[in-house]
């Protein structure tokens, strides 16, 4: 019998108490033990929950019981889920997490420690949610050198991008939506700015290509900018406007990651992915490109992720030695404006100043469209390029195309 | 200092040595061992292959030598390759394959004798070709009580479909293109008539749902009924024929697995899975629908997903305890004809006989169609029910529709 303690009783903590109970029976036959949850850590009090019984309000009765071997930490942030994950590891303790932004920011540091004491911090649950992808990287794709990673990695915002592209519906009508729907925060900054997708991609970055990129380092665009004249003029290119996190590798021994809006061809498996869903493509030298497609977020998914660490986590108390990278060296990270690709632009600008900016460029356009601005495709430039050329115009919407 | 042998230098064989080579320094960081390939058994000769030295033509070299530890069999087939297997794990070395066959015929008895040694028989290649999926079903998706598990298992057929699809070009046409791109053997048969994708659909369906299914038993019916026509009306119901392998858990201790071309709505992302790629899906009662997206066949995608389980088997000697599954009890295996499922139904017969026989139906045309064949989509019936309700119809076409 391996007794476990979950912190933080929010969507995903509930969840996992959910699933434990509810497959406890395959759990426990894929564990080859049963699972017992002991401990639920919250601040607050819920009265008539069936797991009334299991609240603690003091980290340290979970860090001092020998019986407790794993710690699910499902609280999100950095600061008590840092504490709370450090000491139950020194206290001997496997930890589990969902918590994307502790993974990308302190990963290496947490797994360091982990290692040192040969037990395990696993954290499938923090990118992509229930969909596998960290064990299917590190594990199934290890004979191959992994060159790029991108994918849809934000259910909100893809959400809030299908309902502009299929439905007509405004940004703000949108994500009203979303929030209406459970899909959105009271605050949407985290999804819509793009900072979850940074930090998922990161950690995607640092798995695939062995050092650690700091999420405060990495150009992160949101959708605030995407509007339904730019939907429109993307459809004329064949394409949907999704917001893609990507990983580089761009030298021998370095890489970037980040996070911006892009035109995706409509014959891509990646631009069919929508409403709520993610999507990750992951290439390797061998392999060619992979995807794994779910659902992103949601307390059930996330949980299903959660627990399969668990069953893991009890199965094997010595250390995955599989999940690991390291610290950068200075030059690691280069900046992703050198990153090159074809560009879409909508500008008001004269025919004239594009053509001596760009030469040939493809224009698109659309019944009832402005008279007053452009839009095209250009060549391949990088991002400082595109600055440069663009500098005399009125730019409306610049966006990567992915190719 | 890791020993292995491949056994068969086929086209999988050769992509193996060549991955092993070619990324050897990641291989070897992630095995945290370097892996050498010691011999290569076939019964031909290679004059002037880069691995000449290393050719082996008995494999009781391979068996007594105690240096090597893993043995990869990519010879294909139930004979010889049976036996080395057997072999191989009873004088201890585990075993890694890409043969379907093997596996779904024998999987659960080599599983056993692996087991018993606390060897590893591990067989991540046999579906899928380098897309992660035998892994993520058992590990990552360890907490859900798995329902349903479906997709296009077999690139050959996928290929001839999208090009009778996309380029309306016959059956006959689309094969030859097949063969003369190397997507195809000389021999069809196996992919063509099903028989592959029923040897995998067996292999993912003993993995959801945890007990041994017979190939043999499995209803198979291929692409070779599938025609111009049919895709054309397929169309007019917004959807592609696909060959689906689908597994159903069809109670608390039973299930089905089978073999047919259906109708897959274009809004669905596996209708999208074009030309020699597979998709398979997952259904999980904690997660939901989970998709699986890469190339299933081909030297390196293939060798890609053996070099990683030659890695695991590297990394971790005992036996890998979730792959597993059980022999069937009397009476877990039922027969996919009690399937229901809505049905696409091409057949010279009147108006009147479709009105009696069905009542109500989804009537299909399009400009230039036959006059005297009428298509249509029925309500959900099981397979049987159909044949009575079809008796007196000269049916020309008959698949189901995912629904």
């Amino acid at each position: 019998m391996a007794k476990i303690a979950v912190c933080g009783y929010g969507v995903v903590g509930k969840g996992v108490a959910e699933v434990l109970t509810e497959n406890a029976d395959s759990i426990s036959r894929n564990a080859a033990e049963d699972i017992s949850l002991k401990y639920i850590l919250d601040i607050r009090e819920f009265p008539g929950d069936p797991f009334e019984k299991l609240f603690v309000h003091d980290f340290s009765i979970i860090e001092k019981d020998p019986e407790v071997t794993v710690v699910v930490e499902t609280m999100g942030g950095v600061g008590a889920a840092f504490d709370f994950t450090k000491r139950a590891l020194l206290s001997g303790k496997s930890v589990v997490t969902s918590n994307k932004e502790l993974v990308a920011k302190f990963g290496h540091e947490l797994i360091a420690i982990a290692k040192e004491r040969n037990l395990n911090y696993l954290f499938e649950a923090s990118v992509g949610g229930g969909i596998p992808i960290i064990r299917p990287i590190t594990q199934c794709l290890a004979a191959n050198r992994l060159d790029s990673v991108y994918g849809i990695l934000n259910g909100t915002t893809n959400y809030i991008l299908t309902e502009m592209i299929q439905n007509n519906a405004s940004f703000e009508d949108a994500l009203h939506q979303a929030q209406a729907n459970g899909f959105a925060e009271a605050d949407p900054t985290a999804d819509v700015e793009g900072l979850d997708a940074a930090r998922k991609i990161c950690i995607l970055s640092d798995l695939c290509f062995g050092r650690h990129i700091d999420p405060e380092g990495v150009r992160t665009q949101g959708i605030t900018g995407v509007s339904l004249t730019d939907v429109e003029y993307a459809k004329r290119l064949n394409c949907k406007i999704k917001l893609l996190g990507r990983g580089l590798r761009t030298g021998a021994d370095s890489a970037t990651a980040f996070v911006a809006p892009h035109l995706v061809s409509v014959s891509s498996l990646l631009s069919n992915v929508d409403g709520v869903m993610n999507g990750i493509v992951v290439h390797g030298n061998a392999l060619g490109d992979a995807m794994f497609y779910g659902a992103g977020a949601g307390a059930r998914p996330t949980a299903s992720a959660v627990v399969a660490d668990v069953i893991d986590a009890v199965k094997h108390s010595k250390a995955r030695k599989y999940l690991d990278w390291l610290d950068a060296p200075p030059g690691y990270f280069t900046d992703s404006c050198y990153v090159r690709s074809r560009w879409y632009v909508r500008a008001e600008t004269s025919l004239q100043q594009i053509g001596w900016a760009f030469g040939k460029v493809n224009f698109v356009t659309y019944p009832g469209a402005s008279t007053t601005e452009s839009a095209f495709a250009t060549e391949e430039y990088d991002e400082r390029t595109m600055q440069k050329l663009t500098s005399g115009m009125n730019v409306k919407s610049m966006f990567r195309i992915l190719d």
